[in-house]
């Protein structure tokens, strides 16, 4: 046999950067089937070991980590290191004592690039001792950390979960602009746009377009970002976040809104128990709960448990991020499940196009509060024109500013509702994350631009 | 039995809307379901035929159509007309003569919303008749129209393909920020954000985040906006359109990100057909072909080929519309598909990180036309730091100022590559649409800005 080879490109253009003889790479979950026999790997240097005579190298790509073995001495003066990318050919045979079952003999190791030298951590490292600015900074190693890779897979499963649940209800995606000409809750908060000649401003809701939606197609949903300018750094807000939006035709009451969100959070929930269950539990102690008993209580009713259990005299017109999480503690106290529906917000905090709840100035809109933090607002929606010429009057705006929008209300607009859940505050519920800015890949916030 | 009831609604806040008695609302398709007995079913009036005796009303909603009976004397003066959302209350039974198979004697119809007296088409209309700033400017209405609600249908079906097909194929999707501090082709036709008190700008591509995302997760797709502030008006072009993302790293050369898009278009065409091979029928000729047998030709060998075949001598750096045509054509005489990949375009029009293809200038990035119409840009991009500030110098850009960029190169960075398909003109080219604003709920161009 002879003797392994280690190439390392020189620092030039690399036209050809291929191994050049035997298999095409495979990916490292399956080389099990190639035993015995050939393989390609490419990946990571994941963990380097050099003992006296013999050298571990585990190899990582996007499928698994593979143990492959060298003599220490044929690794010479190469300076292999930990994150330099790798092409490993080898012949693999079965090896009870690594952890996949097999090991790899190598017979020819090709740096396709190598890391720096000095890194701010190892993708092999525990991500919790890095401070989050850090893995912000160094996206493409803190991707690699199984910590931070998890959070981003689950995210990606959370939004597929979603989606699925929605198609499989009847609702058609849509996509709607987020450059738009003003704003849908009234004007402030928006970014503004240089827009040739004009001005315009980043969508801070797609809701007009959802319910302009709902009387096209009756059931809709949109997954994109929105954009708040509210001068926040809080480990709950960023001025850039996704939306998961849903709108829905034909309701009776904010109640089929409620119920629904329980049905499709539990379909999604129940998909990542399923599919993901062994990360979910890195995270938590228990798999994610059904959500079909999470309680629906009225705004009114929770301001007087707030005082009555907590001594909270200071609420009035809003819940606090205090509140939020006494009112779970609550919930789960009596339903099992930390999450509350809260209905009937006082309609004058709500946006012009909220339903009312009764006439005692209730708004027929919630918030879903789970594990502590408010992850949804939504409700039923006013759908005559002429309710909303009164509410944008009730609030001092002149329904002419808004006839581009009013004058879909008479194409045929059914009773309706919906909601939106923000995945990256989900995404923190879900894994138990105490900030924001560990779900997103680059956040933004007041101060936050880069990278 | 009762005399058939209608009631229309105050105009005021509507806070009940329903009928009181009987059974839930149930999807029009599940009627036959329900033979004989009580359904409740609510919709838009989508036909109504008034005979001597006898009323048809055909109620439509998101899953189908149903035929309605009433003596026409019990419609009175209600001016019950096509549009109006209503909920009707009846008893199906079977009705060999009715295209479902089945009729409903209607006992109550409630109006839930009126539309307006004058409405600028019906959804019974043919779209095709209607002119297209028409269909735009009344969304509600025009997605309600069969041949648009199919347009949008399809484009969310080509989504859910596309994520799907990736998904399988080990791909992580992403979500990266829009709000960016600087072009990744730059500076130019970016649009200008206030940011607080700086200046941001809307992205024009995740090509960093994507490859960041690659040395990271390995493989990365994003669905998403991008931006460019490009004065045009055309069919072909939107200041923000939807960007369907693919990077994966480990590549040999542009050739496998080739062949990688035959295959992940071959497989969305395959669950189109199938699926909705009806509606695919309704648009074209003949189903989506395998996109397998696409041809890959050389950039020169193009313009050789326009220039012998078509008298093209004006062509230089670029393939203009009509070159794109006439390519397409050709491809189609050789291989059977109106499609065809152009490989090694010039460099020097290509992005500053984009791999070369040999030493003569060509680059490693290619366009797929597909009918005529380019729908995709992609290829090998550099993957060693020193090579992409060579590129950088070369145009006279310093390479200090995509430091922030550059520095992710020394993470460990595999030789990668990807592509970009638009939405819009994928969806344009599966229904042979000759314009792309066909294609986009709320179109952005030069003059557009609203609805």
């Amino acid at each position: 046999m002879a003797p392994p080879q280690i190439v390392v490109p020189a620092n030039s253009v690399l036209r050809d950067c291929t191994v050049t003889t035997a298999a095409r790479r495979i990916f490292i979950e399956n080389i099990s089937e190639f035993i015995p026999g050939e393989v390609r790997l490419k990946g990571w240097i994941y963990r380097l070991r050099i003992l006296g005579k013999t050298a571990f190298v585990i190899l990582r790509d996007c499928s698994g980590e593979a143990q492959c073995v060298i003599a220490s001495e044929a690794l010479g003066d190469h300076k292999l290191k930990v994150e330099d990318v790798a092409e490993i050919l080898g012949s693999v045979r079965a090896e009870p004592r690594s952890k996949t079952g097999c090991e790899v003999d190598i017979s020819e190791i090709r740096v396709l690039n190598r890391a720096g030298q000095r890194l701010p951590f190892q993708s092999a490292a525990q991500a919790e001792s890095v401070g989050l600015e850090t893995l912000i900074q160094y996206r493409p190693l803190s991707l690699r950390t199984e910590a931070v890779g998890d959070i981003f897979r689950m995210q990606a499963a959370l939004l597929a979960s979603f989606r699925d649940a929605l198609n499989r209800r009847r609702f058609t995606e849509i996509v709607t602009s987020k450059i738009v000409s003003g704003g849908t809750e009234g004007g402030s908060n928006l970014f503004e746009i240089k827009y040739f000649d004009r001005v315009a401003y980043l969508a801070q809701s797609p809701q007009f377009y959802k319910e302009h939606g709902v009387a096209g197609l009756e059931r809709v949903y949109e997954t994109a970002h929105v954009y708040r300018a509210e001068p926040h750094a809080s480990s709950r807000h960023l001025t850039e976040y996704y939306s998961l939006d849903v709108e829905f035709g034909f309701i009776d009451g904010p109640e089929d809104v409620v119920q629904f969100e329980r049905e499709l959070l539990t379909d999604i929930f129940e998909n990542l128990n399923q599919k993901y269950g062994d990360v979910i539990k890195k995270y938590r102690a228990d798999l994610l709960p059904s959500m079909l008993g999470v309680a629906c209580w009225e705004f009114d009713a929770c301001l007087e448990m707030l005082r009555s259990e907590f001594g909270r005299t200071d609420l009035e017109d809003d819940l606090d991020p205090e509140a939020e999480r006494q009112l779970c503690q609550r919930a789960a106290r009596e339903t099992g499940i930390p999450a509350v529906f809260v209905l009937g917000f006082p309609l004058a905090a709500r946006p012009f196009y909220t339903a009312p709840r009764g006439s005692s100035g209730a708004a027929s809109s919630f918030d879903l509060l789970f594990q502590g933090l408010e992850i949804t607002t939504g409700g039923q929606r006013l759908h005559l024109r002429e309710d909303l010429e009164a509410a944008l009057r009730s609030r001092s705006i002149e329904p002419a500013n808004f006839e581009s929008h009013l004058a879909m209300f008479d194409l045929g607009m059914p009773p309706h509702g919906g909601f939106a859940i923000g995945l990256e505050r989900l995404t923190c519920q879900v894994l138990n994350l105490q900030n924001v800015r560990q779900a997103v890949l680059y956040p933004r916030d007041r101060y936050k631009l880069t990278p």
